[in-house]
């Protein structure tokens, strides 16, 4: 299996709503530096698993939307709480479309999966992977 | 798949035994930059794939009863070598058991696996993972 | 020149006021990787700059009172903005402080300088620097 | 299962020969850090998954047939883009086949998969994995 | 003493030309993470060191000019060996000069003094730093 | 001013003597990941702060010496507490001296300082700097 990873990343802020987080119930931030791996079987024609300034691209794009942004506020996420692991699946769901759409180039569907990680600190990162069905 | 992953670390002197190893065979030691990552088909009610306070917690404990050691004084590693991915391994076994027991809350039981790597310098690491029956 | 650093993190929301900032006239968020830099002209008689147990718990003290927290709401930075350099000086001011105050150890009179590094992404860190007169 | 890694480097240059790479149809270069993941079931009766000193030399081996060379003059290479995913299975071939023929010692035929990674930049990485059938 | 620091990267081929420097006699490459680090004695009104997204840009813009290129073809450095610390002084002269223009806003010009970091691998990097009269 | 930066590591195992050390007076361990920055106000003619694969070589012959050891048993260190910042001064003062003798070649003796960093941990690094009267 090949991968290509790109890295990005996002500033946002929100809060938590239960009670096993803690003092992270009041509203504060992070910075989520956001890796995207994209994953092949084989090579295409070219030697690549996916076209790596497109999929930078579309991973910039996806971000631009949460970027600078109180999660707290976006319709999207009413009544979920925005954690880590939350917000990689958010990220994976919104890139495996544009993967769909075409965004990245038409040999993308042959993507076989996709994994996305969100470092929030030095000491702790989530993330989610899936099938595209490529 | 859902993870979520975090860092600690643990600085100890050991030996190692056997010719292979050259001039690790006199007493030298390490620091062992550990991650842990939980891993979890989906998430809890809450967002989450595990408390992740509980989880620094949990691998703090179980690091501080091995760190400033001499491991070869541990009546545990008689006989053994502690290797960088033996040790992935005893802490593996430690989390597991911390889970088990319920230490990480009582959602943790629906953890799927873990996985540890042990960082013994910026060019070398090793790991141990395996399921959780979760 | 010795010197000795300790690292820990902090996350939280704010906005910024002015044009310059573009979207980060939104309210938003940042984790920032804090690094303090003791620095100290010769060793004391136990080989050390300064007792680094004590200076990462005085750290985590500072952080702890800015941490999980909207820093727009915060009283002591009315009018300002809460810049990564702005935010670098708050922490050496107060870290300069508790080494005045002891909260370091008597030896920690003897530090010369110390220098506070924020990063707010793996491609953007800000700092601050002076003399502690030791 | 277990695995143990080490990191290494290669300074390349090369120049790509399709329209989807844009200005890297130019010669220029890169800087490759890599990674060869080694993964086995279990331990030896030596508590290791490699022999680590061996893994290193094999890998810097075949790194030194690549490094300070311009790739667009290896026949080897005759008519394929030298991408970092292609790379990858490049050392991950001559790697595997350095395993099979013993240089990593006897025990290395235990080993059950093997994957390489090359980081061409802080944003950016490519890696290729594959059984061994240890 | 305030800073702040932005990251970007470079992609090149050259190769040298003295026998010190062994096989990097042959056409190689190199990538260089670049840190720019813009130094100030006090905060301007707006509470920062420079416009960082200016910043970043004028960064970006220096290193298109070099970037996928074979250096040993370009007039501007003919004759020279294109090492790590060489380039660290070009880097530093091209966004001096955009200081100065005034291409980081007119508040740059309070900047003291400028460092930039070429990092060639994860063992090994260069800079160079000087004042810029600000 | 130029610098020029290498990075290699040492695993020793220590022990500390004073009660401000709390559990690290027991015997344990570190991995050093060891930077050693060269400085120069100008290149030589050839376009280099010094000759990097021979910094890099006594770099390493200097922890080899170190490397694998219980540095209790060092008669050099006798009655002294090995701290981080104790062996970034001794790995200094090691360097100054092959400097001197001439082990980096003739042009090493126009370097006019050298900073020595170890790191012993992801949170914790010290280090030593001063004058080679370059």
């Amino acid at each position: 299996m090949y991968s290509v990873s790109v890295r990005d990343h996002l500033m946002i802020a929100h809060s938590f709503t239960v009670e096993v987080f803690g003092p992270s119930q009041r509203l504060h931030g992070a910075t989520f530096v956001v890796d995207a791996e994209f994953r092949r079987r084989d090579l295409d024609a070219d030697g690549i698993v996916v076209d790596i300034g497109r999929a930078a691209e579309a991973l910039k794009a996806i971000l631009s939307d949460l970027n600078f942004r109180n999660l707290d506020d976006e319709p999207a996420f009413k009544g979920r709480n925005t954690t880590t692991e939350f917000l990689a699946r958010v990220v994976f769901d919104r890139l495996a479309a544009a993967v769909k759409r075409g965004d990245l180039g038409p040999g993308a569907n042959a993507l076989e999966s996709l994994r996305i990680t969100l470092h929030e600190s030095h000491v702790a990162w989530g993330s989610y992977e899936a099938s595209l069905g490529g």
